[in-house]
């Protein structure tokens, strides 16, 4: 059989992580090394670029520069929300026939995997032979078909070091803090702000993911119960949680909500869900001290917190991408599987068991009460935030006996 | 002159930091070497532990696990914001003159040293022989006669971390980010957002302290007026932004302030004034992507983002406070000299000098337009946030000509 000869074209969809360098970076060096792989290029801000023709010759850049770039968070490409329609699929084609371009690799979420189904299946109509390859990330750790993500390791042990802090500061000025987490549907990265505990009484001490109905008395009658046991309540909060139909608490709330190509609406970059759920707690109970944070972007992007294990896979997984593409001619999504506790190998699935679907969280991650995760969640996930993770210490040091108060 | 015989008793007064718990072991293991220490306590929480007599004894703490929460951030004997009026204070010294207390450490911010001061002279005139000394400390780096806090390094570095992580994320999927950022009077944390800018083009690109009035069409303007130029553009605010009346910002929005004993309206746990600002800009401005965060609590108690400058002079403050007390028998406030770029020593001032003033940004460190920071400040800050700081990088490949479009 030919090799099919021409250009690699790289791009990246969808919210940036911490590691998604790793995988565009992967991707490049490989592809460097088959003969028939003309030029690597980078389309600046995904599909945009492609439609518009705006190209980085990634063949050009030294290996040691990328080799640095591949260590910094975010898109070092530019990404897109934007969604392809079948006239920009053919606008793309256009374009990517004129550049000769045979090898796309688009790393991103679940949407990127339905761009690259779209983007495949018009290749195929046109009877324009391209090898199309999702790479996968997404921080919310919500792709059927894998054990997780790559950049959900690293956002987890974001979540993880803000909620260990939080606990610290919590305990030393005591009150009711409400961290909230990113999580449209799925609650993974909500439930890592577990992962850092270690003494019995540390926080977070209730959990409120998309995967149970949030119920505003509940969690008034939760957080009181928490409170007058231990004079504290650390809570962390995923933006996505919903009431029992469906609808978004915090849909209730802005007037005006924003929606992207997706049709998804807007939940990060406001405090208003924080400040609400903080508003009802100071309303309804005699709790005085009530703090809100967003997390917001932080979780995806802050600099030096990253997990060496997400840094790995997310690099493996563009070269095992390269490796499908280009040694067996085939196309689809790259997976990762866990195989034993803790190693992981790569798989290629269709891209119609990835597209526009969402993982959630199985029921064996959360414990009865709904508001906690099990061990069977810290098992699943500890081992994704890395090494050298921190473990704060508490003084031990015994009680002196009171001489005068009573 | 016989040597002053008793306990040494330590206490933390305000915000926790990252590296309050460096002074606390830094007192504790240095007074443990001096023969008239007949024992060290901690106080929980500061002067309400003092009130309730609820002491540890550190000296039955191994020196082991005190290293160990030396490291840790936060309060690990717990703080308070609560004000010691005079009837406290005799309160106050009925538990130390029972546990024949006669050294004591307070770890803490301007209002902490305010309480040593009254306590000073509380023991005076109740002719109770008792060394006071302040341990300096706060991530606002406000407190005058100090070249800079302990505390204020580390939250630097984070919030260095995060604008460096935001600026990446913000240059992925441009638009308009606003990172509110603590600080009531001053705005060093604030400007520390600039410290890991690397390339021309890289965010903040705008910095609003509350060492000038804020003015929101002036905002306006300078927000349209970079974004027209990069398409993009990243905003750090400090929380105690005011007007030209010297009104808080965020007063105007929330109904019923919150305040501490102190006085101090409650300005974080709050998503308020980021929320303001970007209605503001999507109301007034054609920019659709406007995101706010709003860094709460995380910046000064994220585990894992500490300055090793910024702990090795926490730890220090603590020993040479041990110093002045106990080889040279004074009362004060340790203070950190800079001596040379970079190197410091610590001298001792009045409490009177540090107590309840506020010290701010001089006029050299911020630029003409009011809203950047010169190279004044750069040089001041960058020491602080210590060394192994990450640095982003870029691909720098060529673009690729246009084949086929204009």
């Amino acid at each position: 059989m030919p090799k099919l000869e021409g250009k690699v074209l790289i791009a990246q969809g969808g919210g940036p992580t911490a590691v998604i360098n790793q995988s565009i970076v992967g991707v490049a060096l490989e592809a460097r090394k088959f003969a028939q792989v003309d030029r690597v290029y980078g389309a600046c801000h995904g599909i945009e670029g492609i439609v518009n023709e705006e190209f980085l010759d990634l063949t050009q850049e030294t290996t040691h520069n990328l080799e640095q770039v591949a260590l910094s968070p975010a898109s070092a490409l530019g990404s897109t929300r934007m969604k392809p329609t079948p006239d920009l699929c053919k606008e793309m084609f256009r374009v990517m026939r004129a550049h000769d371009v045979r090898y796309f690799f688009y790393v991103g979420g679940n949407d990127s995997s339905d761009t690259c189904r779209i983007i495949n299946e018009e290749a195929n109509s046109a009877d324009y032979e391209l090898r199309c390859i999702h790479v996968p990330k997404t921080i919310d750790n919500d792709l059927v078909g894998n054990d997780h993500s790559p950049g959900f390791g690293s956002a987890a042990r974001f979540v993880a070091s803000a909620f260990s802090g939080i606990n610290l500061d919590n305990r030393a000025l005591p009150g009711v803090y409400i961290g909230v987490v990113m999580g449209r549907h799925a609650g993974f990265l909500t439930a890592a702000s577990s992962l850092a505990k270690k003494y019995p009484d540390d926080g977070p001490h209730l959990i409120y993911v998309p995967e149970r109905a949030f119920d505003i008395d509940k969690f008034i009658l939760d957080v009181k119960k928490v409170y007058d046991r231990l004079g504290r309540c650390v809570i962390a909060v995923s933006e996505g949680i919903h009431d029992t139909q469906g609808n978004l608490i915090i849909a209730n709330l802005v007037k005006n909500v924003e929606k992207d190509d997706h049709g998804n609406v807007q939940l990060s970059g406001t405090g208003a869900l924080g400040d609400l759920l903080a508003t009802q707690i100071k309303a309804r109970t005699e709790i005085k001290r009530v703090r809100a944070d967003t997390h917001g972007y932080l979780q995806r992007s802050f600099l030096g917190c990253v997990s060496d294990v997400d840094q790995n896979e997310a690099r493996e997984v563009g070269e095992k991408g390269v490796h499908f593409a280009l040694w067996h001619d085939v196309d689809g999504s790259v997976a990762i599987r866990r195989t034993g506790n803790y190693s992981v190998d790569y798989t290629l699935q269709n891209f119609e068991n990835v597209a526009a679907q969402t993982k959630t969280m199985p029921d064996s991650f959360l414990d009865e009460s709904g508001t906690f995760v099990t061990n069977d969640f810290l098992l699943y996930a500890r081992p994704l935030i890395g090494s050298d993770f921190e473990h704060p210490h508490r003084i031990r040091a015994p009680k002196v006996a009171k001489l005068i108060t009573p």
